[in-house]
């Protein structure tokens, strides 16, 4: 019997080795893309307006007033079943603690200007109203220390708000190291205040035509990548499509979807500790992840088939808006606390958190943001980018409790130039505002790495 | 190399074989459980209160003024992406529609009084308090005529009003038929106005329990079942666990839900059009059916998962919970129409679906009605008792549009008296509401097999 076993699994090795080799690895050419694809509902003009707006944020009184409002009127929650913390959802007792702050603590003036210490525009980016801010070294600094230019893409619920704790640290000179950032830190379309489309198609490629034409717009034909989340997918797909202006691509969120990818991860699931010794238990056994997986994806799911339901159903509730968000911080900030009332959100400052859901509310962004799930999938254009290795030298950064875990052997298919890998025991998926010292450190190290990745060329 | 793949594919046909014969068709134990489990925070109290107390539906005014303000001081909805009608979820133009109707022209006084023509009670079951209709035969009849009980059990997110249409047809006594029915309509625990629990473990066995011991309470020792979505999980379970007590299973969701089913739907994928000529398209080829059952289970992946954050999420929403309500009540009356600006909710009756949401929203039941999602899994004795076939005699009316459809020779696997078996080219999942004649028809018709079904015994 068991002879007969090995016969058949030699047999669909074999079978396996040779679909492999023969489909998986091959590479389909660079999709013909309108690289100026209009987004708005106007029609486009024959000279388009090209100007750079200075922008402030702004949380103003009638929003506040109507956001506080709203949260005075909720209605009694019910409480979590006796002898649970957050192992159904939200810990509903939580919930009325963060509300409270937010109603009676969260000083909605203060932050709004902390987020204005930076410099802010707007541009009209292919019709859409693009908002980003654009940093530069303040410090006096030698002349042998360059500036180089580096933009940071975020994903959801998030807005350009996550990377206020890391852009100072950024514009920095460092005595370590010869060069520093100017920073550009855009939302993406749909995002903060960043204008939404009308228009269905406006997927994470889209979303990086769009971002490497703000870069151009803004003077920077080659620059920098740092992303996460759907940042991170759009920030892949710019490296594959204009490999000659990204000069290195840091990620927080490392994954290849190349077909291939997936095929390695399932084998390698019959030998996970000769794989990956290290870390084989962030992904196997298998098993383990698919429970996780499944747990935790339910609003991915759901925004990704029904994005415009969820979106009407939260547009009007402040209360449900930050208990769906929150929630989902939590947990991808540290899965093992499902046992705790918190949930994970405690790893991040609620401050933080409430400006990513004020930002949301203010600007009426739900629907339009959790849209990119469903257009993150179906269109040609995705899984073509996506098979298609870049040679951009990259970066992977990958944090304890990130979402989703890749071996380097596994990221290599897209990524062959992976310059740096580091794996640490401790963070999340909010990288900027859960570890911002880490992740700077490791950006620095990182675009020293693509450097010299390209002096050697 | 055909060759080889036949010897492979007969091998593992040979192995399957000899794991289904010897392991899925294996029937367990009927479980050990507590049919008197206490579900109150309250201590039992050593002489339990049996009262039956009269009860009315009221949409009162402090609850429709807060619920209008609600409505009237909702903010704008994004609009659907060009050119699509419900394909990303919930039309928001359609929605307006019907929230606009909801504030200004839906009768809450009207409509709760409709629901008051029949006479309502609560008791005390296991610690809750239970709602339920009871409605007797009022019509003079023929002394040959019997009164048969029958309890009727719906699903999520409805209440007993879900079969306020078919009530008054199953107690009118009809000439082609010697027997009419006492209906017992109840709520689930955590809907309508039935009590929910505070305690983990609430699961369709459970539910299943309180209902029968209600029965026994009303003095129906011995009753027929009509069923659909977790209603028919219940029925399912008192069928396995009460045999004796069930003199018949009607349901318009019937599935087995043993493994065994699952395995030979997998394997009838293989000869779709031979295991069910007629019929095959609703669940063959497989892709088709995963790929529609991806699409529309967004709502149950969470809510299996996370109840208590989409709970909280629609606490005080009332635009919200309608959206996110409704949006599923219309697919699962017509997927078909997604591509309308009803998404299939123009099938129903637009003021039973608003008591519908009015009554979850009145009661405050979203979290704990959500709840069943996630207690429907993970518990031992669901497994335990899906795999245990049942004896009563059962009937199947398939409509075209419900959720899912097993050919009879898998409901057999849990139903082996299937003594009737309907599918039809119309209707969908909230029959009750969507086609009440064809239901009432049904049910009157099976029910004569199930009284056949015992004279031959």
């Amino acid at each position: 019997m068991f002879k007969l076993i090995t016969i058949i699994v030699a047999i669909i090795a074999v079978i396996l080795g040779f679909v492999i080799n023969h489909y998986l690895q091959r590479v389909p050419d660079v999709p013909k893309l309108d690289y100026q694809r209009w987004w708005s509902d106007s029609v486009r003009p024959s000279v388009e307006d090209e100007s750079i707006r200075p922008f402030k944020i702004e949380f103003n009184d009638t929003m506040v007033l109507d956001l506080k409002n709203r949260l005075k009127n909720r209605r009694p929650f019910r409480r979590p079943l006796d002898g649970m913390q957050s192992e159904y959802g939200i810990n509903t007792i939580y919930l009325e603690k963060i509300l409270d702050y937010w109603l009676k603590k969260y000083d909605f003036k203060g932050r709004a200007e902390r987020l204005n210490s930076f410099p802010h525009y707007k541009t009209r980016i292919q019709g859409l109203d693009i908002h980003y801010i654009r940093a530069a070294p303040k410090k006096q600094r030698a002349k042998t220390v360059k500036v180089l230019p580096i933009l940071l893409l975020h994903g959801w619920p998030s807005s350009s708000k996550e990377f206020d704790s890391i852009i100072p640290a950024l514009t920095t000179p460092r005595s370590d190291y010869d060069f520093v950032f100017e920073v550009v830190a855009a939302d993406l379309p749909g995002f903060g205040y960043s204008e939404g489309t009308n228009k269905p198609g406006l997927n994470p490629v889209q979303i990086g035509i769009i971002m490497r034409n703000l870069m151009k717009r803004l003077g920077f034909d080659k620059f920098y990548i740092q992303a996460g989340d759907w940042g991170a997918q759009a920030g892949s797909h710019m490296s594959t499509l204009f490999p000659e202006e990204i000069l290195g691509f840091h990620t927080n969120m490392p994954v290849s979807s190349r077909t291939i990818s997936s095929v390695k991860l399932l084998l390698g699931s019959l030998f996970p500790s000769w794989l990956d010794p290290k870390h084989s238990e962030r992904i196997y056994p298998l098993k383990n992840f698919m429970k996780y997986i499944i747990r935790e994806s339910g609003y991915f799911h759901l925004q990704a088939t029904k994005p415009d339901t969820i979106g009407a159903a939260l547009t009007d509730t402040p209360v449900g808006m930050a208990a769906y968000i929150m929630e989902k911080m939590g947990i991808c900030s540290n899965r093992d606390q499902v046992n705790t009332e918190h949930s994970g959100l405690a790893n991040l400052n609620i401050d933080d958190v409430l400006d990513t859901i004020t930002i949301m509310w203010a600007n009426e962004q739900i629907t339009t943001s959790v849209r990119i799930y469903a257009e993150g999938f179906n269109w040609p254009e995705l899984g073509i980018v996506h098979n298609i290795p870049t040679m951009v030298p990259t970066a992977a950064l990958n944090f304890r409790y990130e979402v989703v875990y890749q071996p380097d052997w596994v990221l290599r298919d897209k990524f062959p130039n992976l310059v740096r890998s580091t794996t640490l025991d401790f963070g999340g998926h909010f990288a900027s505002m859960h570890t911002p010292k880490e992740l700077v450190d490791d950006i620095f190290a990182s675009v020293k790495e693509f450097i010299k990745f390209h002096e050697k060329k």
